[in-house]
């Protein structure tokens, strides 16, 4: 254990034909494939043989129409999960579940069923829904604010909680001479009764592997970092320098002693976007051609989206109309980012297209050209100077990135002492270094 | 097409340790299975040996105290069939989904995702639910009425159906070239705007390879039937004599033809439960074994549930107290169900004891013990008189009752002429004979 903290922890997201907008584009892309679980199954067992601790899909709930020149997000969490549970053996699988428009029962019961299926390796990033395209598909004309749903997020978590925690870990007796399948008096209801749900329970499946599914929150606003400090076990972050990274880290952690929760309790993962080449140059040139490849329209859409203000009128090659864009304090979707990009928009003079571009590559998270040496050195850097316990590695395409970073960052790492060279444990929380968390029975009855 | 038409369909119903409820107590149950993805992949892959045309699993939102006596329902649907998709190729795969708690969106796209992940072999088993702790677990303190079920399940079928036919076949352009992913001149909102839902669409992952999963139907009430007319390509239905079984075919294909549907569009396909032995003695002698291991507070608990009415105050050994039970037009839950347990009970004149019995193996589902050869007579029997079109077969304990079925009961069939000796195509749809649906495209902009 103490040799497994001291090493950092990789996270693969998965992301349709890659993190740069303009991957599916590139020469070795295959759209199609946005849809096809072979292509997934494919990456989690490059994945698996770097040894990384987990990989991890994103999610949304609606269409944007800027689906004409961007792949499609990808197939259901769940179900591609669970396909990818079957086809792998140790990686962690991290699934993105909204609380805004979901129900505590039904997500509390896949994630256990996930448990169960891939042998205590279920992760849960925990995520609000913003846009009112997402309200539109679930009956409700306009999208709750952002504190209201940080509320609704606690309860929520508080309640599937609850249930996971309804069965103790020996609640199944299995005596079929007795008859007697489970002990009830070890099955307790979670008789949640909050404002935003009120749930009775118990759930109607043993408890997993894990427990519960290892809890991850992917905000970084103040709402956001509170929710972490109090209940999260990993987060995943947007940082764009280390300084910025160590800042957020320092902050975050220092939250957490009030909840009764000690620093390693909690692994923070910022974005990390690495373009590998044999020499800096070869990055470099990777780079520039995915960039080339940027559809300016799609950039439009993006950022409109994000500032909740339409750019199209704006001309591309004048400095982002940083006076016309609403205030942070009005924002109702992702304030954090909000923040990081009119902070790069401002401290960089930039103009609109060269706003798209600098984050064409990895949406605000941190992005870097250069050798497998040289993107080892900035992990171990930002590592060995607590901006990170890890990473969420986000390659800018599929799967030659991958392919490289794990033939060959990984390996730099590893010769460093600085990453696993066999996966010790069989649980994503064992591979995080995590406690099990203890079913609460006892406490009422069923 | 004709060929197929003649032939009767198979689907496996696969529930835990298997349909009689004391299956997890014989000798060779393994009642921890009931969690473990791999037990189940080795039925699903027996049933594909037999070259079944699918499987399905059942569902429910609550845990019951009967959970003391008997096996846990199983892992949940979907997560479940994803990871049965990837380890089978020709299968269909049937999820039961309940429209009573659930939103359309989301239950669309898991289809969707599970359509595509298993290359166009997903049906949905649509129900609605029953029973206030159904209720309980979504913010909900009462279980709505039979009626209002019905009604909520038809908006949300048309809901869902908008979603899915919002992606034309020719949506996805795929051009790297030009930068053209989707054609969003060929992408619809389902803008559905009922009393119950309120949806705009679209849905965010393209058109899946059947269109839509094959919609099957699992209620015998009034409104049952003709939401089955009217929507459903199969029909999961319990019918105790081939009379009844006649008679409830008959009387579904004569609805269709009011929503302009022809009677080969719609399955029916009556439950069959067989034990089966080398002599009739050796299956009787299993049967009995069986029935003995039953614990009657478990049946009490099952049948107070069906007939909303306490039965622990009666004695077991006299006569069902039909004067007392609450009339049939009060049911909340199983209106088809309590009927014929109540006239099943009145005709035979069954002790309360009697009557748990008698459903322990099928749940009044048609039970039958016998060899292979009387088995496979009497399924002859009932398709060649109209009363199945194949039938949904439920092994009385797993995996045994099941290999026996696949190894003796279906090359019997196949001897016959009556079922398939190979896949002739890869979809749920074609195995079944089923029209494959066009998208309702370009009458809604998106």
């Amino acid at each position: 254990m103490d040799q497994a903290r001291s090493r950092l922890h990789l996270n693969l997201f998965i992301l349709n034909t890659g993190h740069h907008e303009a991957s599916w584009r590139c020469s070795e892309a295959a759209p199609e494939s946005a849809v096809d679980v072979g292509y997934y199954q494919k990456l989690a067992r490059i994945a698996e043989s770097g040894k990384m601790d987990s990989l991890f899909v994103a999610d949304a709930y609606a269409l944007s129409r800027a689906i004409k020149h961007k792949v499609v997000n990808g197939l259901e969490p769940f179900t591609l999960l669970a396909a990818l549970a079957v086809a792998t053996e140790r990686i962690g699988l991290i699934a993105t579940v909204s609380t805004t428009y979901n129900e505590p029962f039904h997500v509390a019961r896949k994630f256990s069923s996930l448990d169960h299926i891939s042998g205590g390796r279920a992760g849960w990033n925990i995520v609000t829904s913003t846009g009112d395209a997402s309200a539109l598909n679930f009956n409700i004309a306009h999208h709750p604010g952002h504190s209201d749903r940080y509320d609704r997020a606690r309860e929520f978590l508080e309640t599937a909680t609850g249930l996971w925690d309804g069965w103790s870990e020996d609640a199944l007796v299995l005596d079929k001479a007795a008859g007697v399948y489970a002990d009830t008096g070890q099955i307790y209801a979670a008789n949640y009764k909050g404002k935003h749900f009120s749930v009775r329970g118990p759930l109607n499946l043993p408890r997993s592997p894990q427990g519960y599914p290892v809890l991850i929150q992917a905000g970084s606003s103040e709402y956001g970092k509170e929710f972490a400090a109090q209940t999260a076990e990993a987060i995943f972050t947007a940082q764009n320098t280390l300084e910025e990274g160590r800042s957020f880290y320092a902050d975050v952690k220092a939250r957490m002693s009030k909840y009764g929760r000690s620093a390693d309790e909690l692994k923070v993962l910022p974005g990390f976007s690495p373009i590998i080449g044999d020499t800096l140059a070869e990055a470099r040139d990777k780079e520039a051609e995915l960039d080339a490849l940027t559809i300016p329209e799609y950039g439009l859409i993006r950022l409109s989206n994000l500032f909740e203000f339409d750019l199209f009128p704006y001309p591309l090659d004048e400095p982002v109309p940083l006076a016309q864009l609403p205030d942070v304090s009005v924002i109702k979707g992702q304030k954090a980012r909000y923040q990081m990009y009119v902070e790069l928009a401002r401290k960089e003079k930039l103009t609109i297209r060269q706003l798209i571009l600098r984050t064409a590559a990895g949406r605000g998270h941190f992005t870097m050209a250069g050798t497998a040496m040289q993107i080892a050195d900035e992990m171990e850097g930002w590592f060995l100077a607590k901006g990170a316990d890890g990473f969420n590695v986000m390659p800018p395409y599929f799967p030659g990135g991958l392919e490289l970073f794990v033939n060959r960052v990984i390996p730099e790492l590893q010769n460093r002492g600085l990453f696993r060279t066999e996966y010790e444990g069989r649980t994503l929380r064992e591979h995080l270094g995590l406690k099990f968390p203890a079913s609460k029975a006892g406490q009422l009855a069923f």
